[in-house]
């Protein structure tokens, strides 16, 4: 590992864990981190208390560096008339799940990155800052970095990563189309501008100085090694997680990623309303994968965090977001530390 | 290069030149092979007197191994209905280019491969064909291997490659979805089911007994390094030789890779029926990508043709077809030789 991604990282290994909200806390990061690979703690679903208190956990069980996770998206106003719409559609749904679409809420749980939680974390100087959609503020920014903290944010197209170059990111994460879950795209919202990370990690490592690290479809040390000769520093390895002893993920998604169906993984904006790859399942299959009618990021939760909950109490995953990359070969049901050891042996 | 893939290929370096209908004939196989790679001649839009000649033209210029590309759709008939409609959302372009729709023939260029070609080239035993969609029916399949003639086949799943294999491939092309081109899916129609080189290839090399030829995104040596890594035991290139000297390629698709348009490919059905990943251009934008109007493949370049040249007289790639990969950080304007040389310093 060279001079330059060791700074950056902090890390013996050049292995960031990629966070994966709503499947792991912190017990995941420690692991990784204690193991030698940069442990990620995903924060764009918890509140500013959960943040703290994870953060504290991490800081009790490991003094090796860790990445904390934010979404940056602009929040939209909650909109009631794309949500009247959006409701019929799923009424039927609804209906045989005993729902009352009536008594949801008009707010969302994914909130962006925020001076509040700047205000939580400051004291704890975190190591080391992922973005996902973009770059917060100028000032927020500003404010991160004052504080020592090494900053990345996620590209999925060579615009993208030329911009977070211009606009201060410390490396870019090459996010080929292979990832599961949200896409990081911010520039554009036409997926037909995703590329595989075969063909945008070596683009973006010719045209940017700062440290590149590549995602997407990484699942052993064979694709850590041919990342590093596509012009990568780094890896960020998600899917290969989720079925770790550390991990949160669901008998459902588990027993997912186990089957033939992880063979078909398709984008939806169902679940989110921003597109996010995962496994096809009831809902993806009968919504479309791509709805114009679902609403906007981060508000389609609303209705789908019921309808989840509601079918998998009856023991069916046909609305559960069983986020997964197209590459689940190396998902294996180990330790995550040995997991880290294993793809950091290239 | 193990024993094993040399036996396959016949050739020195385990460089495939892919086969580009359209843009090369013989001259760039002729230059791929004499440098050592396997120079590969696209069949599919030429008559039988055309592939015997171009053979002729490969043997005359060089004693190396070569490979000859055949499609094996299965071929539909001409559905005039379907074409009426189609006619209807181009009349607009039909107009403005002065185009008398009803002038049109009604058939296509693409033919599948047969026993009249099979008669033509059993003189010639080749070396190696490659086919696209699958593969020809038992018998005419029985009939080329029974020349000696290695044959291969693109998947793009893991169950068409595992299919491939059942079915008597001597090796497989594992497509990646960053590949330019036609799509060689032929076990599904969704392109959802499309995953890329870094997730395709090893799960095919950990799935197969025969040789995996990685294809997609590679367009340098770096690239044909990882994807040995990836669990390649070669490669087939073909964007990156869209700009070579013994490339027909126009000055219209030269100059769309040169430009920052290039980094928006997508996969359209609109020239030929079936996906196929191109430069957007204005036809693909407005037609939307994938138009389920669309004729069946191979007829809707009945349609496409006429509107292509018309355009192109008039100096606008409007409705040509700018068939390209989505990684053109390979291309250079220099020899197919030179090229192929470089990409095998790995």
């Amino acid at each position: 590992m060279n001079n330059k991604i060791m700074a950056l990282l902090g890390a013996e290994l050049p292995i960031i864990q990629a966070p994966m909200a709503g499947v792991q806390g912190s017990e995941l990061a420690i692991a990784v981190s204690e193991a030698g690979g940069l442990g990620s703690l995903p924060c764009g679903m918890l509140s500013v208390g959960q943040i703290v208190s994870e953060i504290e956990a991490i800081r009790a069980a490991t003094t090796r560096p860790y990445n904390l996770n934010f979404f940056c998206h602009h929040m939209p106003e909650f909109d009631q008339h794309q949500h009247a719409k959006w409701r019929e559609v799923l009424a039927p749904y609804f209906d045989s799940l005993d729902i009352d679409p009536a008594a949801l809420p008009n707010n969302a749980s994914r909130l962006p990155f925020n001076h509040d939680i700047a205000d939580a974390i400051e004291p704890f100087r975190p190591p080391f800052i992922s973005f996902h959609f973009g770059l917060p503020d100028p000032l927020l920014l500003a404010r991160v970095k004052g504080w020592g903290t090494k900053v990345v944010s996620s590209a999925t197209t060579l615009k993208e990563a030329l911009w977070l170059e211009a606009n201060g990111a410390d490396g870019i994460i090459a996010q080929g189309l292979e990832a599961g879950g949200h896409r990081g795209m911010f520039l554009s919202d036409d997926i037909t501008t995703q590329i595989g990370t075969a063909s945008l990690v070596p683009q973006i490592a010719h045209h940017v100085d700062v440290p590149v690290i590549a995602a997407g479809g990484i699942g052993d040390s064979g694709g850590v090694k041919a990342a590093m000769l596509l012009g990568a520093a780094a890896v960020q390895v998600g899917t290969a997680y989720l079925l770790c002893d550390e991990a949160n993920t669901s008998v459902f998604h588990r027993s997912a990623i186990l089957s033939d169906r992880a063979e078909h993984t398709a984008l939806t904006n169902i679940f989110s309303g921003r597109p996010a790859r995962g496994i096809v399942n009831r809902a993806m299959a009968e919504l479309d994968y791509m709805n114009p009618l679902a609403p906007t990021f981060p508000y389609a939760s609303i209705e789908a965090a019921p309808l989840r909950s509601h079918a998998e109490q009856q023991g069916r995953d046909d609305f559960s977001p069983l986020w997964c990359g197209q590459n689940t070969s190396g998902c294996k049901a180990i330790s995550a530390g040995e997991l880290t050891k294993a793809l950091a042996k290239y």
